[in-house]
């Protein structure tokens, strides 16, 4: 499935050191913040199909969890006129951290402000080189963890938030940048018989992913990925799907991954913004494990006989107030799709 | 999902009366006997990837049953030069009743003769008025019945053979000669005002299906099915069938039906013969009981996102000897493909 | 785990021949009538915890049905100052089966009587030589199946009704009775070394249970049985019911049968009625299936570590009107208890 | 469940302070290494029920991983005249962590020394302050991630390693002591109306539990503990354990934990050593998140019906060369036992 270690370690020219002191300690992929035209359609998408708990609400947002959390909050739903991500969060783990955040964007030139949110500590925006809007806050309201409060689970039972996927035009300045921020590569795909990473899973809280980066007109989101341990509640939420008028929402799955190896069905909510739910992940932690490399061909083959389809490589939301760029890659962009495709 | 009890009325006339008093006893499908070019092949495909157990095998031949079969063998393979159907098996009760059907076919004037099959009491061979062949027997030699040696277990564990779908080319036919069999209708999709049944389930043993008959060129044997009650095997039979090179052969699913309401999996086997794997059934039995009716265009439409392929309606398995026909309507073929491709 | 077949056929003396062409046609456990306190404790567990479906219900009567049920009910509660079972009820198929019966009954000089029952066709109350009262009906309102309602289910998930199971003084007396009504011995249960069957599974629908009888101080109703195939379902049940307050009527289990070969889980409802949760059965209807005998030594082993509770044993619900009587064995009872204690 | 946040903050003067500049990085629990009589013996129940992988072994020593480890091992059984447990591994995140542990151990007084061990980096053999055999080492040897290896996946398909509980006769010690080294403290059980923890729960790797230290004589190993995420497999493993001659061996379980809160069964192994499988973990590692106090009365109540028995209480594996001491409380040794024995 993988490459000999030695075309690995051959390959690995392109591949970042690792930094182990980074200049702030992220500890993980916390909450996004989408921006939806209707809340009560989005409302019976999240909570009365997927399960995720409602925090609070009034009537211009809505702050949900999964049954697993006692954060108050891992998606924000707003009102607005058009569907679109306003931003994605991650969690420092101190305020000092928040402090040394400000400083390091600052010095690298990049947007760095401190914001008020509700819910949520001192919160910091920035920006990271291609433009992705970030959000740091290094606490938030706690709320009773509902993990065995049987009697409020519904529909796919999501556990907690687990990472994000941004499509962007230059994968590898992503993979340099969150590199030096501690990020761990876990996994990667590149295309066949090169050394540029094509496809890359990130990671600070110990399982492969906190974010992953995928080649495409960027940065826009692709998804947010919510973990479901149980495999029967993957069949369940689709037959409920079906069943509340979500069929046509069901974009991809059941299947199981290549790479990061869960089972997972992408979902699209009622303004298109897209969820994966996936079944939990390994753990990786160990200073001795390397980066997992997967050829585009491989990574593309279908594990069971579902293909993707178009819409799933070509379609994200934008984040709000950022034009995309087309990727550039001396006229050959290495889109996914394209290796993807020559692969089947 | 239905039509109204009226419009149900109104349609019915096309739909025989159920025949309480049949000829002879039919109890239940049985077993099928397919012609496989290379048994190591189909081996591998229907014991290390599937899991039925084998009862009995030789160069030539292998008997298969499921986990919950006492009997000898709900599969026989045998090696033969072209993948084709030989027979399907239905057990009549006791000896008596097949003392009965022979006289019964003798008398319509269709074929029947008295064979010896090794592990089966003796043996009738029939052929129905299209030329579906048969074969009915009231007993077989006795097997431990696995259900709980779970280390025995592998695969999807198949408990036990469960129905036949045909693809015959005059549905109308068939559906009137089964009744007179005393099979009852559990459900039928009819064309969209219209009372013609165009795709029949039937069935003997007190659930849903023992024999389906779908319109198409025929006869042809479109696939014998499989029960696995647990959800969790649907997932794990496709990753096995992925690690063991097997990938492509899974043709459809796993996805939710509409008649029939089950989960299911499609899987062609080493010579393109199909077999469905699906869960448990709802119990039909009582006299009350009436045929479910789906309009076409209701019944195509996919429960969850995954359209059936193209080749799952067109391809299936001629019998040995029997050369099919296409369905002739008026100049106006009614295939189920024609009305669910519209329907998307 | 089963004898010889050499021992089989020396012990099968005091099992007697089925019946083949039995009196009347009966197809089924249909369903129980069972006496409760509070209408709206009992609401809170047959419907909020074990999730069976309400068909209807007044001040004094609730009518429930399985998930996949489309008769109207397979538990009625009626509202009444003792905690007793009324009556179980079994389908004939046809109104002529019933009239059938009543002959059968009358001529043994059994009580047989016609009354009118809600929801139910012309329905006939006898009681078996024991005293067991028994409602047969051929009819019920017809409900919608709810199999794939998913929004609807609940709990534990029900199907539908499979068996019930009776103490009695003298279960050699009901083997004999119910096998002339055409039941068939699925499995039974033998002291070690002794011919006499202890504890014996009988069927007509072509699974291994409709009516089960035990020895003890009866006619005792000891449960019903429900039937949920997913084991998801099995912790999920007890997750919820120890989080609304049934923890303690969990009696025994989670855990698998030995006879049966079943999961099961037995749960008292606030009266004490008990009822059991179980997993899917395998198919028995071929000719050539032998009754499955188990040494009472080894039936009693606990397969998993769990043993049951005393009151497993020792409790089970009156008949409304009739009065226990202990089992009579020449001065020494073989209760299933004795036996399976000293098999510890 | 939980008391509420005054009580809470009355209470929490016993509990100390989190170190978030812990001396060194210890990651997570990482293996244990157990002596066994007989090693045919322990691979059947390690290999052949309990479905652990192995990565290396000869006529004295097995090494053994789960399928989602990409480590070496995290269990390894020595053949040894006696059944005792050697040591219990942790990880530290580089070999500079395991300087700093070697001058941490040594300026403390306690025991600290340089080992090699086979496929591990060097190794630092310590004793905390009540004589638990620790070793730390920052690598191991690579293995394949059997994690979609579903040909080779088996019995329970334990994922990995997650925890280790501990008896010790004075938990607050403990608490101190690895509160000083950078645990965080997850869960906790006080006696009812008391500030002094009987029972905590310990974490390094962002989800509840790294050790466990509960009252009683020690230090003694209670038990190691394996994750396996899916429902099912605690159904199946008991199910295998019956057939393959450990029914024995199940202690207690299936059930629900109160702290915890996961499903679990405890198994002994062919020598007496406990295992706990158990399902997934929810994450916690944010800043804010508050250790949950539970009450003695409260966390010893079954969840569901089944009690724990005696000997999983007193019965646990000595470690190589260190006497037990018993609990010395003011002569009123506050065992759990007790306080959940109460509480029943």
């Amino acid at each position: 499935m993988t490459m000999s270690r030695e075309s690995y370690l051959e390959c690995i020219v392109a591949i970042p050191k690792p930094n182990y002191n980074p200049p702030f300690n992220i500890t993980r992929a916390s909450h996004s913040v989408l921006h939806v035209k209707d809340l009560a359609k989005s409302r019976a998408f999240y909570v009365d199909l997927i399960g995720l708990i409602v925090s609070d609400e009034d009537k211009d947002t809505i702050y949900l969890r999964g049954v697993a959390e006692a954060c108050h909050h891992s998606l924000v739903l707003k009102r607005a006129g058009a569907p679109q991500s306003e931003r994605i969060g991650m969690r420092c783990f101190t305020e000092e951290d928040l402090e040394k955040a400000r400083h390091y964007f600052a010095k690298a030139g990049l947007p760095a402000q401190w914001v008020e949110r509700p819910y949520q500590g001192r919160t910091l925006h920035v920006s990271d080189p291609l433009g992705v809007p970030l959000e740091f806050c290094a606490t938030m309201t706690l709320k009773p963890r509902l993990l065995v409060t049987f009697e409020k689970h519904h529909g796919a039972v999501p556990h907690r938030i687990d990472h994000f996927q941004v499509l962007v035009p230059d994968v590898q300045r992503e993979l340099e940048f969150y590199t030096g921020l501690g990020f761990r590569l876990s996994e990667y795909i590149a295309a066949d018989g090169s050394d540029d990473p094509l496809f890359v899973f990130l990671q600070r809280k110990g399982n492969p992913h906190d974010i992953v980066f995928a080649p495409g007109s960027g940065p826009r989101l692709h998804h947010a990925a919510f973990s479901i341990p149980e495999s029967y509640h993957f069949f369940y939420v689709c037959d409920l799907a079906s069943n509340l008028g979500f069929a046509e929402n069901i974009e991809y799955g059941p299947g199981r991954h290549g790479p990061g190896l869960a089972l997972f069905i992408y979902m699209r909510d009622p303004d298109g913004h897209r969820i994966e739910l996936f079944n939990t992940h390994y753990q990786c932690m160990d200073i001795e494990d390397e980066p997992v490399r997967w050829d585009a061909s491989v990574a593309g083959k279908r594990r069971w006989q579902l293909p993707a389809r178009a819409m799933w490589f070509a379609e994200a939301s934008r984040f709000a107030g950022v034009e995309p760029r087309e990727p550039a890659h001396n006229g050959n962009p290495m889109t996914l799709e394209r290796y993807v495709g020559a692969a089947r």
